[in-house]
């Protein structure tokens, strides 16, 4: 392998990086926004979506390129196209995190319905995820990867409570439905976007391992 | 282009097309189970599944085997890649249907709550959407891609029509909680397997077109 094709995966590695550090960012900020009831944060995670987009089209127009003009042995190419799948991932990371500015712009509107401790907690897990999944990518390690897998299961277990809590809400008051739907929303991104770190654990332990874990089912729950 | 490739990338269209009528016929077999109530449906569910998730390790090592050893140029190569994410994308939809049988599991133990109009339609949106998503891509055809992406907008607003509804059963009687949030589960199922749909049509329209529909939100809804 010639040094600037491993220069060239190496930027390939840096951009994911990069789009997976504005994704981490969008989901914290997305969360904050809501918990410090913050509208100069929405604007904020407003922004980031554009670079994201951008550099999506970067990312998969670079690994393109890489294959047609170097035409990589079987391990560098399972790699590229592995990145090119992970960008979609953190990709949708993004709308998801837009997803949930678009909720809170719509609970900032009424009076906060119950203390938020669960959704910070289930972003910090889903975000810690994303990071790892990253992370498992670059350095090709498996057992990362498989944890990444293994932690979907508490955001899927945090996420139903909440859900029945906030059913429990809108049991109580009638005037509690709206503000309890919207929370159930947010609630079900986070969730979405740890099964998307998941998606990208099951293919870097495939990758690595060239074994196949992918082949659970998506998660059942709400 | 040498003979030999070209029927290679016909054998890849095949076992796309072969991937894609399984998952239609998940979906359809899934809905059909819990609106007849026929546990026999869902075991022919169940099988099905088995039968996705073999094909889809051999197409991923099909579309690998084909970049590595036959280096398509760039046209080729993108059509290439995007048959590797319709895969994942076939494979997720059947996940998804097996979540909307293992509701129906649940569902069978009690009496229906309603009658069932709305979910068999979105099944049937869903559907279609899953069958035109591949053959927009089996024929490169963009403008009926485009048509699979706009048509996500009838399954949102019917699973939301629908999850207000759900939502007033809850709040009539308590007893109606467990089997309303089943319904609003295998709802959200529907809506998930036209997201990927969508996410299909979009990987087609790029691929064909080159260019980038991909960067609307994912939906906001329920």
């Amino acid at each position: 392998m010639d040094r600037h094709f491993d220069e060239e995966l190496k930027e390939l590695k840096e951009k994911l990086i990069r789009m997976s550090s504005l994704a981490e960012e969008m989901i914290e900020n997305s969360i904050k926004a809501l918990k410090e009831r913050d509208e100069k944060l929405i604007a904020v995670v407003f922004e980031k979506e554009k670079a994201i987009n951008q550099l999506q089209i970067e990312v998969d127009d670079f690994a393109l390129k890489l294959i047609a003009l170097r035409q990589p042995a079987a391990s560098d190419l399972r790699f590229i196209i592995s990145a090119i799948k992970i960008n979609a991932d953190l990709e949708r990371i993004g709308d998801l995190a837009i997803n949930i500015v678009e909720r809170t712009q719509d609970l900032l509107k009424e009076p906060p319905l119950k203390p938020l401790i669960d959704l910070p907690q289930m972003a910090a897990i889903a975000q810690k995820m994303v990071r790892d999944a990253i992370d498992s990518f670059i350095n090709k390690n498996p057992d990362l990867a498989k944890d990444v897998c293994r932690r979907d299961d508490q955001v899927d277990s945090l996420n139903d409570q909440l859900f029945r809590e906030l059913i429990t809400y809108m049991l109580q008051d009638v005037k509690n439905v709206n503000r309890a739907i919207d929370l159930i929303l947010v609630s079900r991104h986070l969730e979405r976007i740890a099964d998307h770190a998941t998606n990208i654990g099951e293919d870097v332990y495939y990758m690595v391992k060239g074994k196949d874990i992918r082949h659970h089912k998506e998660d059942g729950n709400i």
